[in-house]
């Protein structure tokens, strides 16, 4: 392969994670290393800020700072959720990325995203082929959700899981403090994909596990979770419940979404959120006193409980993104391709850009028991090594040291 | 003082904390060390244990599982909210204590709370004195909400504040990875008083600290906080905002309450939580782009984030009880004299507790600014030093190693 010589675009995308900026950090610490590399440059949000030509020069940030990025949540250049179009249909944004490329002479791009950041990814990719400008297209696997096919998992998703976790066994700490008897629902992310939800399960390492979980994988019957939930209560005076926000009816609606039937009592929609609307039909089917818990941002945000093993797999995710590009390759994404049997081993490997692009990995139905209201021993084996290892993060006045970039523009 | 010798209890009372158990370790290890108790006794949940004569013989305990309590979150022997009538009114009670700490000849009594229990305390201590049994009565103080009276500061609180000071941080991360305009609430624990809310400006030495803050100290308006939070978003396109679920309008009821009027567009009672209603107000207001977050029990319960100040301060009044009462004093809660110029310095003192009990340290108003939605400077000074020292916690498999006790029940 020949050796091309020309500046670098890096970019974050989608939702942000815990570790995605540790993804940054490898892939510009490899490429202010690579000779081959001759300017390294950050997007601001995204494929957004690069139609947009707002770009910073990343080679006049400070060593010192740039490190601390790997402790650093959310997507420090910024993100978007911007959807091209295939460029049959639209060549507009393809010729203005072109155009930009061409100027600054940009061989490299980087693109840290979920599905739809592959998809991006793999358009410009062919588009790039298509009208011969010789440019290394590389993605970089980022979702706290785990939903991306072609790896074992996705950066992010590890942290993520020990948050949520730790998070649990707290709760469940906190929730048998009195002699009363409580329920409590606790909501994690998860729009197609349960993994978040399930991952609550490994609090049983600690203190104790949730009594039911339920994802989106299974379709979600309220009789049945009241009875579920009844049973539970009945036998214990306590109940944790783990719910992805996901979960669906029959039809394919989203029970956070839908009105509950009057039977339920409630005759308009929830504006409460899914935990709160679950723990208030419990609270009126059995009189028990109930509290809803929504994780929101905290889960994704939450650095400072980020797991060392996905933060080492992110960062090395990136730099393996950029050595590879340098070797010659181009339209792939880094993937990891792992074994725990004897021992947690993560390799990394390349993907085809268009095998992760658009589709999503859902929890196999057989890790999830035949009620559909707990996961098995097989998620749990497969989710643990990813939460090992406490990060050793900086920090400042007892609040966390984050990033302080300098990010000079370089237009 | 005359030596006197015999068993004594300890019981925990009133919403946990991250460091209520490290109270425990400084009570439980100090009165195993005294050569004028004999035995140790830890009461289940609290005073209503006690009157079931529930209890535990802590010298059975090993010492490593004793350890794991200075990071174990929650009231490990289990708590209570039971309040007890005056003797005068129903002397029950006082007849049941009484009657068992006859039997098991306890001499000493150690009860960890909030208001509450410093209540129950005096009210105990009084009796005793009255009918003349010689037993040496001593308060602790625990509470997240931080409105003791008497004491600089109380245990608990400072981990409470790390917590939501750090929670703050990330999230402020999350809410600025979109370029979209994006207003986000923040709803902390605290009926009456406004610390936890108040700490949130803490997160200023780590990302940002929120635009607005509301303390329950300060009547709410709504069509001011409309007019702050649209001041903010027009000129920023982004508004974090720090909210007290206790916060109420001029006629006493609670935002959180109330039924929001028709004119604000609510016709009936939000089920969502404080958080999620004002955000859903700001988003009728201004279209923005809204998130409503409670911090709800994992403010509380978050003891991987404790601070290690709040951890050693709170096991050192533990133990300064017990030395205390074995020198001869009684009828006194343990409280902390702090002084903060050149440096901290936290003093252990006693206080009668009577000045305690029933009372509430609220946020001065010259430490809210005249507005009514921010906090000042002397705020910040007066928190940071109890935010203090990263906590090195065990772990098992990634996840919190917490104290597994075996309570070997005495009777």
């Amino acid at each position: 392969m020949s050796e091309l010589i020309g500046a670098c675009v890096f970019a974050q995308s989608g939702g942000p994670t815990a570790v995605i900026n540790a993804s940054a950090y490898g892939v510009i610490t490899a490429a202010l290393a690579a000779t081959e590399i001759t300017h390294v440059y950050g997007a601001a949000n995204g494929i957004a800020g690069l139609l947009k030509g707002k770009l910073y020069d990343l080679g006049q940030e400070d060593a010192q700072e740039l490190e601390y990025l790997l402790n650093t949540p959310s997507s420090e250049l910024g993100s978007c959720r911007y959807k091209m179009k295939s460029h049959v249909e639209d060549e507009t944004d393809y010729i203005t990325i072109l155009e930009l490329f061409k100027r600054l002479n940009v061989r490299y791009f980087f693109y840290n995203g979920g599905n739809d950041s592959m998809d991006t990814c793999d358009k410009v990719s062919r588009y790039f082929e298509q009208v011969g400008y010789e440019c290394r297209v590389m993605g970089i696997p980022k979702t706290i959700d785990n939903d991306l096919c072609g790896t074992d998992h996705s950066p992010g998703f590890g942290s993520a899981a020990k948050y949520i976790a730790t998070s649990i066994a707290e709760i469940c700490k906190d929730t048998h403090v009195y002699d009363a008897g409580t329920v409590t629902v606790v909501e994690m992310m998860g729009r197609h994909a349960g993994w978040l939800a399930g991952s609550s399960a490994l609090a049983s390492f600690s203190c104790a596990s949730p009594d039911l979980i339920y994802l989106p994988e299974v379709t979600f019957d309220m009789q049945e979770f009241i009875e579920d939930v009844t049973e539970v209560y009945n036998r214990k005076k306590k109940c944790l419940i783990a719910v992805s926000e996901g979960i669906s009816y029959a039809d394919g609606s989203f029970v956070s979404e839908a009105t509950v039937s009057a039977t339920d009592g409630f005759g308009h929609v929830q504006l409460g959120g899914l935990a709160v609307t679950l723990a208030g039909i419990i609270h009126q089917r059995t009189g028990a006193k109930v509290r809803g818990i929504e994780l929101s941002l905290l889960q994704r945000c939450g650095a400072h409980l980020a797991s060392q093993t996905d933060i080492d797999e992110a960062r090395r995710a990136g730099s393996f993104a950029v050595e590879q590009a340098v070797a010659g390759v181009s339209g792939k994404m880094v993937a990891f391709k792992c074994k725990r049997d004897g021992g947690y081993e993560c390799e990394l490997i390349l993907q085809p850009l268009s095998v992760c692009a658009n589709n999503e990995q859902k929890v196999p139905r057989e890790w999830i028991n035949e009620r559909g209201n707990y996961i098995t021993d097989e998620f749990v084996d497969y989710v643990l090594p990813l939460i090992q290892g406490e990060n050793t993060r900086a920090t400042v006045n007892g609040l966390p040291r984050f990033a302080q970039l300098k990010k000079v523009p370089v237009l």
